[in-house]
């Protein structure tokens, strides 16, 4: 699963900058703006790992996702003006991370015998409890609670994936059209504004 | 203990809509709200077994929590107009839940041979701390920091426990005993509206 | 290390006050002032314990940290006015503590094997999770993220005292100017009122 490892790679560093640029944007110091982008990154399967008793978790294993996150993360904080043209792609390179992340966990939680619930809980975790750390650490209402299709996303990747391992589906082709569901779900929601519904309000008429 | 399972699956019910209730007043989405029942019902016990090294946490073994508490925040979010009528039995619900909740972590640390300010505190976690997350997520202060005899009740329900699981009383008493010193506790400080003692703050006079 | 263990409850009751001292600034009961000391004061060692994977974490093998925060925050809490004239001497109370978590944590660290960046990342945790989680409670943004050599001091510590631990130093003298140099570092720190880089808002011109 080389291509897999390059994804994952590829994610957390989107997931890194999407976490350095929001410290910035909370006028951070360059600690506060690596500690986030560290976080985004590495939060999620961290957090997965803590709760299916992985230990120590993978970012303790092996270094490579720390030391991406946080070059990743300087050089956000360094070159941020200079990076505007990354923008736009950053979008896919976030949708990519996602997808990978939610195929990650998901598969894990299995090999872990967890059940259908906890298994797919654990893909959406591993690719959105980093950004909510990240919203925390800056003093804001988790972004992915409030609003568009991000986390639901993550949801249908992940009982798509929890659903084909039960065929006899080769795992690769597999992981490729969960994570693929992911990836396309999430950029069609971005290109048409798509998100869910909420409930009206009790204490308003 | 049939009996304290219903009472565990009661509370969980109960804590699963005060978190569904205090994302819908967020304006989350659906996903925020489920979110939130999710961690205010199963949130303490999740903690309270990473703690104690109890690996995975009992919401991976029984997936039971995870399903009632997402049913019960759907059927929150949906139906949330017409269930007001409930919001005064929710009181007492949540009261059961907190007195159940004590009992069932304050008894497990004493099983895993915690001492007796660990033993209480898992306690007082099992019972308060998914509230506390519910509050983080919201980026509020968390209530039971600041207000209402609510935290403490649970206190005292957890320190009667464990002195008086030394004693040779039938743990089936023990526990009745203790968890209906917390939700008496309790119900009588929303009756009577009981609050601790704050210090002055220092910086004004 | 009897003298260790000594700096060790020194730094705890350091944070315990400054962890009690914010949640009396945060109008909390006397309830939130405790729990805001206790995790102020073992926040930091608990969260490296469970990433490490060290169950049941310090807390709740040697009870005494537990017991000595909660003692701390108490006082603070009834007669913090008349304790006015302690906070001068906390912030040298606090560096103390600050230096000997560093050294605690980032040897445990290297005792459980972990490489460079994970063993120096355990070591900056322990001293300044607690904060950060202390921040969190009051719904702020934590304070090491945004201003102050606090964190880098740490850093530059647990990187030297990874570095000296691979000579032939003896270990007393490894930890003894590891944690000399965050100590200096913090109060030269403050005394000059130093701080770190920030970015400029990508918002603003």
């Amino acid at each position: 699963m080389t291509l897999l490892y390059a994804f994952d790679l590829l994610g957390t560093a989107a997931f890194a900058a999407s976490g350095a640029l929001a410290g910035i944007r909370q006028k951070m110091d360059v600690f506060g703006v690596l500690v986030l982008g560290l976080v985004t990154a590495t939060g999620g399967g961290t957090l997965r790992d803590l709760l299916m008793g992985d230990s120590p978790p993978f970012i303790l294993k092996d270094e490579t996702y720390l030391y991406l996150s946080v070059a990743v993360s300087l050089l956000v904080f360094i070159f941020h003006r200079r990076l505007e043209f990354l923008t736009h792609p950053l979008i896919y390179f976030d949708a990519v991370g996602l997808g990978t992340f939610v195929v990650i966990g998901t598969y894990k939680a299995i090999e872990f015998r967890l059940g259908f619930f906890g298994a797919v809980m654990m893909g959406v975790m591993t690719a959105t409890a980093g950004g909510m750390v990240r919203d925390l650490l800056s003093a804001k209402v988790p972004m992915v609670l409030q609003r568009e299709v991000y986390a639901s996303a993550c949801l249908a990747g992940g009982a798509l994936l929890y659903l084909l391992q039960l065929t006899a589906m080769p795992s690769a082709l597999t992981a490729l059209i969960s994570a693929s569901t992911v990836i396309i779900l999430r950029l069609l929601a971005v290109r048409y504004n798509w998100s869910l519904p909420r409930a009206a309000d009790r204490t308003t008429t």
